[in-house]
């Protein structure tokens, strides 16, 4: 297991031109996970900028690129000194697969929330009792990912391994780096599509790929596994989107992610 | 009053280059309401494709720009049969103002959900029982876009106005264009973000400026104003998320919405 540090590396090599590696391992069916792709992006997004962390991201999936050698090209569309926006985009085998917009800037250390609507519907089942989800999914299919990152589950959300979905659309548990890396704020980018697609807990479907996807980044995490609950709301027309809370390990909301994503039913 | 479909409008002048006016009207406090102007630069994202609407799109905003002639360039960066990506950008007085991002497809007439979470909390307040906003603020400040669309809240939730805000962080009510021209597809994307901050549910502050605005459209809206809930989850360090979501007047889920901003409490 390669550390996420290392796999979502980037490597400036002219102003504004990033080599980088799409791993092999970070995938679901052999298709690269959108949000490890969202935080390569985002890491070349901050380097452009004198900002630490991206606090907004939002990114259209244009086709999935082959695990392998990738550049990405970043732009700084405004500099400001509090907050700066910047375009980046993922070019692999000579195509663009992945464009995305960021809002940059500098999260403060020890902020805390001013006001929190609080956690909806979250259960508090620990780490160590959620059900670890293996890298053959339910139907015999390789999701290479679950053998790098560690995601559990809720007994009563993992319920569609046994075939049966509770029908509510929402899965909830833990998500731990290869290692236990400390989540930081590029980190949070993959943990907002972390999980598997909610509907799982609906009905079974093939690939879920995300078409959009956004971000938002609100504190600096503490050390340790995230709790995340990936919620559906609509599923219409072959599409669907989800909603992600992402909390750390002291009970801080530190990112939130949306989604609209395609999916097959029936 | 002009009709959305006319303060929206852009003419393409050249391939991908659009002209566009910032109608003074749409405005708060003089500054251009974020929805409007994602709304123009989804127009000019569907004119540059064979699809008729978007059904998704992200905006990042760099400044505001003042009411008046802007250019929108939008460019197709993977066309498709059944959807296409587009970035389009809004530029006046000569500089660039608003970037977005749009997935562009068709959205079928006639579809039903497949599966629907259903609508979480909103009450059953009809039109005429809500309570339309005028458009001098409780501060006294002028908000233009309240003469042009009406926007109704149900009196539980627009108690702000006596300074009794319920510290819930949500309004609900309605939405209706001027002359309650249909909505479509692309006024939606106004739709989103039509609706006062739910801050001001917890308390009032000045003007919330949106950084980061998401919209999902999901189905063709029946004719009438659109049902709009709007919540915030959490305030920290002078940001605040939003969601929103967008009922036609037949119940169905039309369009959501996920916003960051900007806010200045205390």
């Amino acid at each position: 297991m390669r550390p996420f540090r290392e796999v979502s590396r980037v490597v400036e090599r002219e102003p504004g031109r990033f080599d980088a590696a799409v791993d092999p391992e970070w995938s679901i069916g052999g298709k690269p996970n959108g949000g490890y792709l969202l935080a390569m992006l985002g890491r070349a997004a901050t380097a452009v900028t004198d900002h630490d962390h991206v606090i907004a991201a939002s990114a259209h999936y244009l086709r999935s690129p082959d695990p392998g050698p990738a550049v990405i090209e970043a732009e700084v569309l405004r500099p400001g000194r509090s907050t700066s926006q910047v375009r980046a985009g993922l070019v692999a085998g000579g195509t663009r697969c992945v464009e995305g917009l960021f809002t940059v800037s500098t999260l403060p250390a020890g902020s805390t929330p001013h006001w929190d609507r609080g956690v909806p519907a979250v259960g508090a089942v620990p780490f160590d009792e959620c059900v670890r989800l293996p890298s053959i999914g339910v139907r015999g299919q390789r999701v290479a990912i679950l053998d790098q990152v560690e995601t559990r589950l809720e007994p009563e959300t993992a319920r569609f391994r046994q075939g049966e979905p509770t029908g509510v659309g929402e899965l909830r548990g833990w998500l731990a780096l290869p290692g236990d890396e400390p989540f930081d704020p590029v980190s949070l980018l993959f943990a907002v599509d972390g999980f598997p697609p909610a509907t799982f807990d609906i009905a079974l479907s093939g690939w879920v790929p995300t078409l959009e996807l956004t971000a938002y980044v609100r504190a600096l995490p503490a050390p340790g596994p995230v709790r995340i609950l990936q919620r559906a709301q609509l599923i219409e027309s072959g599409r669907v989107d989800e909603v992600c809370f992402v909390w750390d390990r002291a009970g801080r909301l530190v990112a939130q992610g949306t989604q609209l994503a395609g999916i097959r039913l029936g």
